[in-house]
């Protein structure tokens, strides 16, 4: 992401999807724009409230989406040319990855993000 | 964290605690220090299930810790060692920060994270 979109702070009862993930070391071009269109590709859904990206330089990374209801979440899921890019995920660009969906109970800030 | 210490999938119904931060550029070893000194603190605390960690290049990182219940997640917060620890993070260690306490729907994993 770039540091000018950061999303506000999820209201309660949000949806907070957490993935985390190790790439491969294969085809950081293909992931790369893969990971801006499936970016562009959620930010057009309903529902969809932005997300936080980070990764080290060991390939080990953290994303979290926010979404406002399971609803929203739930079709983000269903989403065909997603399903297509997470198979491309499983053979090329990913050793293995953990997703965990949560709903929001609380949340603040504090300084600057950017 | 070291990659052999992944903590397991957290049961539906915990509580994960999303931090997403900004580093300043200033005492790189001081704040990997207390970073140490803090996980260690946290494992020894009731209902710990572990935490997950990334940050980039840029300095923009998430991390997820992982509770039991609400009222480990609470007693963390309470502890006052840690809570020094957070007073030094707004002085020196973070431009800002972003809390986010939510609770597990579900969740699974793929592949292999180590």
């Amino acid at each position: 992401m770039t540091e000018t979109d950061r999303p506000l702070l999820p209201p309660d009862g949000a949806v907070a999807v957490i993935f985390i993930s190790l790439r491969t070391d294969a085809d950081d071009e293909g992931y790369a724009r893969a990971a801006g269109a499936m970016e562009r590709l959620a930010g057009a859904q309903p529902g969809y409230l932005g997300l936080d990206s980070a990764r080290g330089g060991d390939g080990f990374g953290i994303t979290v989406s926010y979404w406002a209801d399971e609803a929203s979440a739930r079709a983000w899921r269903a989403n065909a040319e997603h399903g297509a890019v997470r198979e491309m995920g499983r053979e090329r660009w990913y050793r293995g990855y953990r997703l965990i969906v949560t709903q929001v109970l609380r949340g603040y800030d504090w300084g600057a993000l950017v």
